[in-house]
């Protein structure tokens, strides 16, 4: 496996890296960023996994999101993907909510789609993979995973299909239910096609409704979010958590919008929570 | 004087905004951000100014300075503004540190720069004018200055020539003497001409050497700053600073380089260094 260096700063006494290697699952080159904070010689640190949403690439939250202060004072690592496979030879589509940079955390079965777009098999299994064998700091055993807006889906979608391998999860802004909103049905029809049922395994809502449990989850949402209740409808996954029996823990943040503003103020909560879960 | 709002969106409990005005200084539209972190009504809160480097626009900052957090806890306005005029009428250069993004905070003089990059008349006097009026918690009686690089240099140089306006000095890897650097001789000739002796008023060891004072000022430089022996060089003003009796923290970071990943790492220390002193 091709593996290449793009870049590494230092920054909060750690190092701030961008990597590319050629992926299997997507058949393109791809591209993420890993903060690795100082550390003894030998020590294993949790990974936190970051999943970012429509057309971003790993550099919006590693040049935004404010993480790497906290994740040094924690002692996380910090993994950023992007958001689809990319390149020339991938088929896209003009509008911003499908095809490059809306992956949306899955694996196609649709033409043209299901060759390159398998973002599920990717963060699910070849970039863990690949973060295990380039970063000996990692410790695999103790993995956390958030998200925002198509990347808050993920982290939800991917955690509860994977309980056992995060010990802990949370989202900034979240897609809670592509069964019930405009962007969802858009991206799952054209992905997955149109036969809802198989739509479950990819909606939060949904997966837990089918019985998918996870311990707590954390969730901020800005108020002033202007996707709040065409696309995101938190309230669908407080009804399915306390339903459920999930210690949901949804903050409602009065004047926030869906920027980084808005998940660079909350990071350092979210890196806490999964710091007291991870360690 | 025209004034339009071109975002403002809340973080860390306060407001991140982006404005333009018409500038006479200039005479071209001008943008700036301003972060006022949440107050009481009436309250009165200190401005630190952040002069940015080459080819920055305020954005720079505003997205990857990580200030927010500590101006927030410090109850501190951070102002950043341009670093040149813009505009297809202005005249430019195809050189990266000269023409646009490369106004050096000086005021022109020879042609054809004169007539818009009027950047020290522009940050020493329309845009505080412009943050007084416009922002009624900015308290103009506790200012502080700091910036990265040429604007380094802009922060040393503006607050050398005006001592009074400002109660707390930084910069992070400023270029101290334009005399004796490649970047400063380029600009300052193409600007102000050949004549050496009217540099000196643009050039913070020539200033200082000349006799003017400031109490303190805290620098942080990279030692893997790919600019620190040819640019940069803090000997020159560790040297002007110990002749003149002035208190210079000079700290020297291992492993750091020229980028925001080393300006975000110490803007906490900064913003605290100066909170120390404003209130």
């Amino acid at each position: 496996m091709t593996f290449e260096t793009v870049s590494e700063n230092k920054a909060f006494g750690g190092t701030q890296g961008v990597y590319s290697h050629a992926s299997g699952e997507t058949g393109t080159p791809m591209t993420f960023s890993v903060f690795v904070p100082d550390h003894a010689d030998g020590a294993k640190l949790p990974v936190l996994w970051y999943l970012s949403g429509l057309t971003c690439t790993y550099a919006n939250v590693t040049e935004k999101g404010e993480f790497r202060a906290a994740c040094a004072e924690q002692g996380i690592i910090f993994v950023a993907p992007d958001t689809s496979p990319r390149g020339d030879d991938v088929p896209d589509d003009e509008a911003y909510d499908f095809g490059k940079g809306a992956g949306f955390y899955v694996d196609a079965t649709e033409s043209p789609w299901a060759a390159n777009f398998r973002m599920k098999s990717y963060i699910e299994a070849e970039l863990p993979a690949l973060i295990a064998e380039r970063f000996p700091a990692a410790d695999m055993t103790r993995q956390g995973i958030t998200g925002h807006s198509m990347g808050g889906h993920g982290a939800l979608t991917i955690a509860l299909r994977s309980p056992d391998r995060f010990r802990s999860v949370s989202a900034f802004a979240p897609i809670v239910s592509p069964l019930n909103c405009p962007w969802g049905e858009k991206a799952l029809t054209g992905y997955i096609g149109a036969d809802r049922a198989d739509w479950r395994s990819y909606d939060a809502c949904a997966l837990i409704e089918d019985g998918a449990r996870l311990p707590d989850i954390l969730v901020d949402q800005g108020l002033a979010d202007n996707f709040l209740e065409e696309q995101l409808k938190p309230e669908l996954l407080e009804k399915a958590c306390a339903d459920a029996g999930i210690a949901l823990t949804l903050n409602r943040r009065e004047g926030y919008d869906h920027s980084y503003y808005f998940i660079s103020t909350f990071m350092a909560d979210h890196v806490r929570w999964h710091a007291e879960r991870l360690k």
